[in-house]
C-alpha cells in the first residue's frame, strides 16, 4: 500500500523541522506539508491533535501521530529498514534519549524566556540557557557528531534550536562562539547536510519573528 | 555473566517507583535499593548523574542510566524476552509515548504546586491538574487498563501518582470519586497487582510529606 502521509507544521515551527529532517533522513520526500494558522487552527488540527492542539501533527495514512520527539521515535520505528535514527544498543539508546530529554528540558524552554520575559526572570532563563549550553559542548566533546562519526538522533533535536543561536546572541548579549565554539562548529557540519539544510529557516526570520513578539508582548 | 545492578532512589520518589515497577514486571528482584539523603547526597550519585544529580539512577553492571521513563525503556529493551512493557506495534507505541509524555507535563508540574504555591498560582495549577486528569479518565473510558486488557507503560508511569491522590484531594480541596470515579477504580486494579503494591510509598506518608514542605517553605 502507498503510505499516504501529511505533515501539520507551522511557519517558524522548531519543532516540525525534526520531523522534517528524519522523513528526509529516511529518504521520505513524498509526503503533504500544511502550514497552519495558529489564528484560525484548521479543523483537521483540532480533529487530529484535540489534546494539544499544536503542531507538529504527522498523519499516517489517517492515523495522527503527535508530539516531534514521539513522531521522530515513530518514523525510525515503522521505517526501520534504513538510516536508524537511534542507536540499536539499549544502552546507547539510553544514553541519546537521556541527551534529547535534557535539550527539551533546558534549551527552548530557557532560551524562548529570550524574547518572552524581561528583568531578573530572563537574566535567570539566560544563566541556565548558557550554562545549559556548554553542558551540550562538554558532552559533544571532539566527536563529529553527537553520537560519534554520524549524525543520529542527539543532533536531530538538538540542530533546529541552532537557528536560533543568532537570537540567543542578539537577545541574550552572548557568544556562541565564546561560550562554545565546538557547538558552532557542529551546527555548520550538520547544516552542511542536505537533509538538514533543506528542513530549516532562515535564522534571520525567526529572530525577526522573536523580536516581534517581544516588541508586543513583553512590556518594559 | 550475572547482571549487577543497583538502583539509587529515595525514600519519597514517585519517579523511583516507576523504575521498582518496570524491574518487578520483568521479574527482576535481585537489585540494590540505596536511598539517598537529599541533604547530602552520595558520591556515588553525584558521579553517576552528575548533570541532574537527581534519583532516580538504575546503574548495571557500572553503567548509569538517569530519568525515570528513561530508564524504563531501558529496562523494556534490555530485557525484551519476557513481559513487554511498551507495545510492539510502531503506531501503538507512539500512542503510549504521546500519553505518558502527557502524565510528565501535567500531573506532577501542577500537582505539586499544591503543596508548593498558594494564591493564583496554585489555583491555576490545581484548575488545570484536574482538567488533565480529566483528560487521562476520558482517555481510559471504559477499558481495564490504558492500552486495554493488560497493565502496560501508561499505567506504569501513572501509577505512583495514585498515591498523590490523597494528597491532590486533601490540598485542593477536590473529589477523584467526582472528578473522574473511572481513574479511582484504575488505581485500585493496579494496586491489585503486587509488582504495583510492593513498589509504592504509603500515601499517607506522602501527604505528610507534602504539608511539613508546605508549612516550611510556602509562607502565607
Amino acid at each position: 500500500m502507498a503510505e499516504e502521509l501529511i505533515l501539520l507544521s507551522s511557519e517558524y515551527s522548531l519543532f516540525a523541522e525534526r520531523v522534517k529532517i528524519a522523513l528526509a533522513e529516511k529518504g521520505i520526500t513524498n509526503y503533504q506539508l500544511r502550514n497552519e494558522d495558529f489564528s484560525n487552527k484548521s479543523p483537521l488540527l483540532l480533529q487530529m491533535n484535540p489534546v494539544h492542539k499544536q503542531v507538529p501533527v504527522l498523519i499516517h495514512n489517517g492515523k495522527p501521530i503527535c508530539e516531534s520527539l514521539n513522531i521522530v521515535h515513530y518514523i525510525d520505528d515503522f521505517w526501520n529498514h534504513n538510516s536508524p535514527l537511534l542507536p540499536s544498543d539499549p544502552y546507547q539508546r539510553a544514553h541519546a534519549r537521556f541527551w534529547v530529554d535534557y535539550i527539551d528540558k533546558k534549551i527552548y524552554p530557557n532560551g524562548r524566556m529570550l524574547w518572552s520575559s524581561k528583568g531578573e526572570t530572563m537574566e535567570a532563563a539566560r544563566k541556565e540557557l548558557i550554562e545549559s549550553l556548554k553542558t551540550l559542548y562538554r558532552e559533544l566533546g571532539e566527536k563529529a557528531y553527537f553520537n560519534g562519526e554520524s549524525f543520529g538522533y542527539i543532533d536531530l533535536a538538538l540542530i533546529p534550536f541552532s537557528n536560533v543561536f543568532y537570537t540567543f546572541e542578539s537577545l541574550g548579549n552572548m557568544s556562541m562562539e565564546v561560550e562554545c565554539p565546538k557547538l558552532v562548529e557542529w551546527a555548520e557540519r550538520c547544516s552542511q547536510k542536505e537533509t538538514v539544510s533543506k528542513s530549516m529557516w532562515d535564522k534571520h526570520k525567526f529572530y525577526e519573528m522573536a523580536l516581534r513578539f517581544k516588541s508586543k508582548w513583553v512590556v518594559d
